[in-house]
């Protein structure tokens, strides 16, 4: 059987489970409920949350750096495998910020595609177009380049300089490397001018937009600037608001509440954009 | 017994061996001699890489992509292990280009620096000063930042805009942030005009030199435009054209041959900047 393209999973997610929301699965140690340790714990607390928000979602999006610390790659195959197998019409970003040249991108490609079996990844534009070609020329997979980051200090070189800065011309030319409709872009939900400024170059094309939640992004505000003419478009991210809603026994209906509260309230916010 | 820092690690390396030589250690499926595959394959190709080089470098690089891809984690760590048991004086660069925000910024250098021992890392500027500050507070430790890298289209982003360059503006924040004598950068030696723009900006940093044999890099415009005023401050990575000169039996004394050449070419050209 052909395999669905990215964009398509993530479109048909979206509309099943009425949702611009995507979790993030980021197992901290010193926040998970206790009893929950090591990387046999990070997976396990990681497949309660799945199982108890997958029909709330358009996306799940494990974190990396949070499974490598405990050096537990193989849970983190394991956890994509277990929602493939699952939770099938969720599709998965593995939030790994890749950016390397040559050969090296084309092993960080089969990482995480191949290895990992994840529907999509993010990747860091600092090396320029060559550095993400590997990932681009898999067109069934979603290629999701940092753009205008969630944290207090991406301006500096992001919002570098004024007139023109760097992250409109990442967004410019994603729009031209996206000739399979596999691209899609990271913007902060703590920037919302800037996404205004980024959906105006970049059409109708997905944005992700981490930043909601503990981070302090204000959702109306990324709806009103980053929705496309369909009023969709958007990925909502949210981690730990969701994850760690509660750190007792009751996390996963608590985390269930917390992304259902998300996803109405972005849905009541929903209109297509003028 | 109190840890030497990464810089008198290597200072005391550099000088022991005479050499300005870092060897990758990039095993790539397709190019490692015949009897070496997968990742129990990868290590000992490796490992006998690093026994047959290890009085002529200043340092080893690993690169992660190439563990990754094979689910080599385990036998990364390994061969950091066995560097460090067997060739104690020689420090180990992990080249994973790491590059996040906050929680997640601390998870990868918890990563990088205690799960896989690493002496230093190398990360990427995109995302800004506070998402190196985990990596730059390990004072112990090396922080190798992205700054002008040496693939073919690197100019896109990093030589952007002309006037005032991000990958000068990321020089001279990388000066400042260097307030413990951690921090490195990355230049390509295939851009020997922008290597001496960002010496002439960062004082005697030492910089991480990718780029020659294979990629085509020039050893004596690089020792020409980079060198420090005491004839230093260069690492010169050279991984395929080391690690390949044979994929015969007889690689390791072939692996020697090259390193030797490359470590002989440069001593030659070696004097302090005027």
């Amino acid at each position: 059987m052909l395999r669905a393209s990215f964009a398509e999973q993530l479109r048909t997610c979206e509309h099943s489970n009425d949702s611009l929301v995507c979790v993030g699965l980021d197992p901290l140690p010193d926040a998970m409920p206790a009893g929950f340790a090591g990387p046999a714990g990070a997976l396990a607390f990681c497949c309660a949350i799945v199982d108890a928000v997958a029909d709330l979602v358009c996306a799940f999006k494990p974190q990396y750096a949070h499974f490598a610390a405990l050096g537990a790659e193989r849970e983190l195959a394991a956890l994509i495998e277990y929602i493939h197998e699952r939770h099938p019409r969720v599709p998965v970003i593995l939030d790994a910020k890749r950016g390397d040249m040559g050969a090296t991108a084309e092993r960080y490609a089969i990482e995480v595609f191949d290895r990992y079996g994840a529907d999509a990844v993010t990747v860091n534009p600092y090396l320029g177009h060559e550095s993400l070609r590997p990932f681009l020329k898999r067109t069934d997979r979603g290629v999701i380049i940092l753009c205008r980051t969630s944290n207090p200090e991406s301006a500096w070189l992001q919002d570098y300089p004024t007139d023109d800065p760097v992250y409109l011309r990442v967004a410019r030319a994603s729009a031209e490397w996206n000739t399979a409709g596999n691209v899609m872009l990271v913007v902060g939900a703590t920037y919302p001018a800037e996404l205004r400024r980024v959906r105006d170059v970049v059409g109708d094309m997905t944005l992700l937009i981490p930043g909601v939640g503990s981070q302090g992004g204000d959702v109306a505000a990324v709806v009103a600037a980053g929705s496309n003419s369909g009023g969709a478009g958007l990925v909502i991210s949210a981690s730990r608001s969701v994850l760690y809603a509660s750190t007792a026994a009751d996390f996963p209906s608590a985390a269930r509440a917390a992304a259902a509260s998300l996803r109405d309230e972005i849905n009541r916010l929903r209109r297509p954009r003028l």
